[in-house]
């Protein structure tokens, strides 16, 4: 049992709306799909895979780097019992002659063919992905129904704030309970008129509304931000300074009653550890967020997970980021505390399967082989011009 | 005032060595020219750039997210007063729609163009790049004589231990007095016959060996090692472990009374400031190794310098990684501690110009325009193979 070819293609995100920090009309992203030597109904069975938005296609370590070291060792791809692919020793394979640290596009490079060698693995053990990722946890109690909330709310200077809450109502309309928009992009303001018009569609329910700020701020501005959002009583405050300014996070923390949450750039097991260990982020109120398809795929967040447990963490409080199918099945596998969604945007990557709704702000498990990226038709035609 | 074209090659390493984590065979490094409206002699000045070893060439990057950006906004390009190009304001237009954190193959991209830059801005000032670096940071009193180590003693099946000592004896001859060697690539038991075999050669005087693990070790494997060093009162104990476990170099750092090196795999301002505040790190004992080469450049390292006066350490305390002329110019124009040098590797990216005899373990900057690439005929010969 092994891979026979690596394919992939960078796909333009071609959105239109920026946040705080960048414009992602010239976003491009990395499809890839595993080919394999099993055969289903006459068929070979495919794994595929994609990066998450924000970190541009990999093509060139995927094809130079990669995918090269995967094919040269095909003995090295399927478990000892035969079972079906081994995920974890196809990643070592990836990682041979690569330096520890400088976690960038590698990571995300990793995490787009990874993620297709497990729903490979997944396929070929006739299962969904999340089923296999609860097996090789020790899950023994995956979660069926994961709480999902809807991001958007970016800057787009078309919209104005009526169309942002056209926006908030329509993912309100589709079933989300919980929403999320950006601030940074304005002043604080106009962020102010903002958020309160958003309030005002969620009965003034904090509770409901996340704000995100993408790791804009300076310490000062961070805190002056967190002063004007205590009076709502939010959800969260994401990502207010750098990713990696831990003394930054911690400050913040230590003057802000409610959830503090960040981590979607931080793109390794050991860059989320020192996270915990030196951000200040509080067990029982903060959240993290690292996002399985930038941050070197499924077994990476399964180590992740694990870690966060060493240090003192419920895997409850990791809402990954990334809105996609492969964060749903991360999430339920591992049963975590919920799941972005990005019900409008990054077309055709964002959002769960066509035919899930979301009910009182959750959405079911797909019984599907895989990661289920079948079921979602538009996506679904993207990766098979794969083949 | 502009650059009107940048150009890219990536050139195979081919060097047979390995570490204790990587083989060399088949590492890749981009050369970068930058071309630029400003004529000498009937010849458009050019600035080069190439980023240093391990990291891979980074053309992708290079070609398709920094040049476009940089050539799409020419009238950025200079200075206010028209003297020069502007490096830092090129910089930033390479960083645009670019996310936070995430330091990797995108710092290693950066760092090649951005050097390539600061070459050019130094030629169209006719002046050395070490001067306009001390310029740029406000340093007075640029180092003019700098100290050097060879860098080599790689695991290599045909070489043994007497080719280790016989290469050591080559720095020696050369005028090097402080060599650095690797470990960690055998069993411990071995790694003391090869230290001992080298420190034969040096009169027994272990503060002029120096030696490197590249990050291999886990907890107890990097104290059991540095129990192991104590007795030989090394020169320094470089990267026990992953660069970013900031808890175990402390770990290390606390049981060890010589110095311990660490830094050249964190390739961001971000990164380097947290080893100084989560690290252990001792100002007074330790030091620092990141590479400009890897990290952003000459503008980011003029930046870690400025940062690390501001957590206490002296500019002194940092020996870039990296081996070569930028390497050499930095340490100059900033009055670093001296420079890593890779006498008999790394070529022709490796090493100092033709004409620089290093004396009594020390080398002197070059008076040529720029960083003196020029002056080193193997570099220049491939460098012009970019017009």
């Amino acid at each position: 049992m092994r891979i026979v070819e690596i394919r992939d293609v960078a796909v333009p995100m071609g959105a239109p709306m920026r946040n705080a920090v960048i414009d992602f009309s010239k976003m491009t992203v990395s499809a890839v799909a595993v080919v394999t030597d099993v055969v289903r109904g006459g068929e070979p069975v495919v794994g595929f895979g994609f990066n998450a938005n924000g970190r541009y296609a990999q093509s060139a370590v995927i094809r130079e780097r990669l995918a090269p070291r995967v094919l040269e060792a095909p003995e090295e791809h399927a478990r000892a019992d035969g079972t079906t692919l081994d995920p974890r020793a196809i990643r070592r394979l990836m990682m041979r002659n690569e330096k520890p640290g400088g976690h960038g596009e590698r990571a995300v490079a990793v995490a787009a063919l990874d993620i297709a060698v497990w729903d490979a693995a997944a396929k070929i053990r006739d299962m969904p992905l999340w089923a296999l990722i609860a097996e090789d946890a020790g899950n023994p109690a995956p979660e069926q129904h994961i709480p999902v909330y809807a991001a958007g709310g970016y800057y787009d200077p078309d919209k104005g704030t009526d169309g942002l809450v056209a926006e908030m109502r329509r993912y309100l309309d589709e079933g989300y309970t919980q929403v999320k928009m950006k601030i940074g992009g304005a002043t604080i303001d106009e962020d102010r008129d903002r958020i309160e018009a958003v309030l005002a569609l969620l009965d003034g329910d904090g509770s409901r509304l996340a704000v995100d700020a993408n790791g804009r701020f300076d310490e000062q501005t961070a805190r002056r931000y967190a002063g004007a959002l205590v009076p709502y009583g939010l959800a969260w405050y994401e990502e207010p300074g750098d990713p990696l300014d831990f003394s930054l996070n911690a400050s913040v923390v230590a003057t802000y009653p409610d959830p503090v949450a960040t981590g979607e750039n931080l793109l390794s097991l050991h860059d989320a550890r020192n996270l915990l260990r030196f951000g200040g982020m509080r067990p029982e109120i903060d959240y993290v967020q690292f996002d399985p398809a930038l941050a070197y795929g499924v077994g990476e967040t399964i180590d992740i997970v694990a870690m966060m447990a060493e240090e003192g963490w419920s895997q409850r409080r990791f809402l990954p980021h990334g809105g996609n199918l492969l964060a749903l099945s991360v999430a339920g596998g591992l049963s975590l505390g919920g799941c972005e969604s990005y019900p409008g945007v990054f077309q055709p990557f964002g959002g769960f399967a066509d035919e899930t709704p979301v009910e009182d702000g959750r959405v079911r498990l797909s019984d599907a082989p895989g990661a289920g990226f079948e079921r979602k038709a538009a996506l679904n035609e993207l990766l098979r011009t794969l083949l």
